[in-house]
């Protein structure tokens, strides 16, 4: 079968119909397809269309409210709340952001907590959002228990991500985004298929014994990056962007799935600064000062993070996106049978 | 020489006379002996008495402005701005606390940024603060250049600590503070005086390659910890609490003071959030619900960190402070000869 190469907003456009003919609302749908189109268009395929059959199937499993509209409570203080009311993530971010980019401009800085959703996406998009309007952003969300914590033997935490982003006028934003487990779920399923041993640090086994054993590693739990470090910011992730917004923690949200197959439903937190407003009355211009900080980085022979990202998404805009005649059939036998095509 | 045993507020006495009379105002001198006598009490002794020296070194190098009084700028939406005026951070943090408190708990979130600062001290004292009010707290601020960014050869970021609490209503609160480098530079020290070798992963050498002798690494650089994602982590401080709050970065800071063993100039940035303005309309009380955290953790024979000071504070305020007879002439000859007695 032969590569099928389609524009971006031809992909945003088919992934969007697979996800109406499903079943889902048209703005929720639309939602959800510019997220994994941009998966695509940034070569970060684990984001891209292979996320469609996980969200299938959570839609089929009766986690996720199809016709959902999210709304948005009326502003309190510093915090800006956007209920997704069972819906995916992305539409509820859609509908708060600009309010969050409004409130950080006027305070200094602000909240988003999106409650009640379901969450299958990177933190990079909401990132990229925040600083394409002259914002530097943090995001967290809690995950499904995979992690335990640094000292402990069973799964808790999540591989709650983190994610930072910083603007930049004349290039694109310096933008971090990582688990705070060592590696993803995904990456040990593939040791496992290969028969290959998992590096050491990257997990227990269900006795919380070190192990490199692919197959004991999933029975058991991951553990954090960097150790104790990591370990409480992924503590931190599970209290403020868990507890605190009144969504599940980790725990809660593989209690109310029952499995790893589904993706979680909780809530995330978003933060938005302003650099203007902080910088304010102080020497030096804030923007170029950080252009000087990732020269200094870059010119040690060091990368920013995202930069593989901002490369691919360059040539996808210019030349379109490139499928394989697998996926492209894929994507029609999606469109075609719905939610009768996944488990 | 025997030892000797003080109270909590003796100690803070006898700290700030020594400070006194090595000319810094009474109003700072307080308060920087307020937290010295609490890295005491919490037997965190690389932040206890061993800092006065270098306090007043860097007073005798006319680095800190030995009559500063901070000033409290009128509150910008969500920001508290405390300018230290050239003193150390600690009367600017006492300051402008009260305030953040204040303007947390009236927006939902806010932050206290201090500038113009000397630092020295570790950021759990500004954190527990914070605590001690129910407010969930942030703290992060760059050093001085000694840590390479991942995939680089020079050192650009500080150790650039990053800290975080959570209150608790019948116990000391969730706390954690750490450096964002692998290892602390007097770690690496150290191994240099006792001749043993660095574990693998803390230093590269001054061409970027990766050692194990601490000598080589003292003249190269120190490694992030949790490789890419704490390199991140050490960029974000610099870009949050040096560049956006108008205040130095780290390479900035070494710049200005020349060498290591003075203590850097630059801010500091404290973000607090009220969970119960979070929660509030949600299901459940997020004190309960950090507790099943907690426990979970603790279930599981992993430990929550800062427990250790939390032991050592409770016998400390219940027994005293035992100071060895070395370290009790030490703080004569300190209190005796003021500022004759640093180099």
């Amino acid at each position: 079968m032969s590569d099928t190469t389609l524009t971006h907003s031809a992909l945003i456009r088919r992934v969007s119909q697979i996800f109406q003919r499903a079943g889902l609302s048209e703005s929720q749908a639309d939602a959800v397809a510019r997220t994994i189109a941009a998966g695509e268009r940034d070569a970060c395929k684990s984001h891209g269309i292979y996320r469609i059959d996980g969200c299938l199937r959570t839609m089929k499993a009766g986690m996720v409210t199809l016709d959902a509209v999210p709304d948005l409570m009326p502003a309190d203080g510093a915090i800006v709340r956007a209920r997704a009311n069972g819906g995916f993530a992305n539409a509820a971010f859609e509908l708060g952001a600009p309010e969050l980019a409004a409130r950080a401009k006027e305070l200094g800085m602000a909240a988003l907590v999106i409650n009640d959703c379901t969450h299958f996406a990177a933190l990079w998009p909401e990132i990229e959002t925040l600083t394409a309007q002259g914002l530097a952003a943090m995001a967290m969300c809690p995950s499904y228990s995979s992690v335990a914590p640094s000292g402990g033997s069973e799964a808790l935490m999540g591989t709650n991500p983190f994610a930072f982003g910083w603007p930049r006028q004349d290039s694109d934003p310096y933008v971090f985004d990582f688990a705070t487990s060592v590696a993803a779920r995904g990456e040990i399923e593939l040791h496992r298929r290969a028969g290959t041993p998992l590096p050491e640090g990257w997990a227990v086994d269900a006795q919380g014994n070190p192990t490199t054993d692919a197959e004991a590693a999933l029975d058991g739990a991951m553990l954090p990056f960097g150790g104790h470090k990591g370990s409480a910011i992924a503590t931190m992730i599970e209290l403020l962007a868990g507890i605190m917004i009144g969504d599940l923690t980790s725990r809660e949200a593989l209690d109310r799935l029952g499995n790893f197959t589904l993706l979680p439903g909780h809530g995330e937190l978003i933060l938005a600064f302003d650099p203007a407003r902080f910088a304010a009355g102080r020497d030096g211009d804030p923007m170029a000062r950080a252009e000087t900080l990732f020269g200094a980085i870059i010119g040690q022979g060091a990368r920013l993070p995202s930069q593989r990202r901002f490369a691919a998404r360059k040539v996808a805009l210019a030349d379109g996106i490139t499928l394989s005649g697998e996926e492209m059939a894929h994507l029609d036998r999606l469109a075609e049978h719905g939610l009768d095509a996944v488990d």
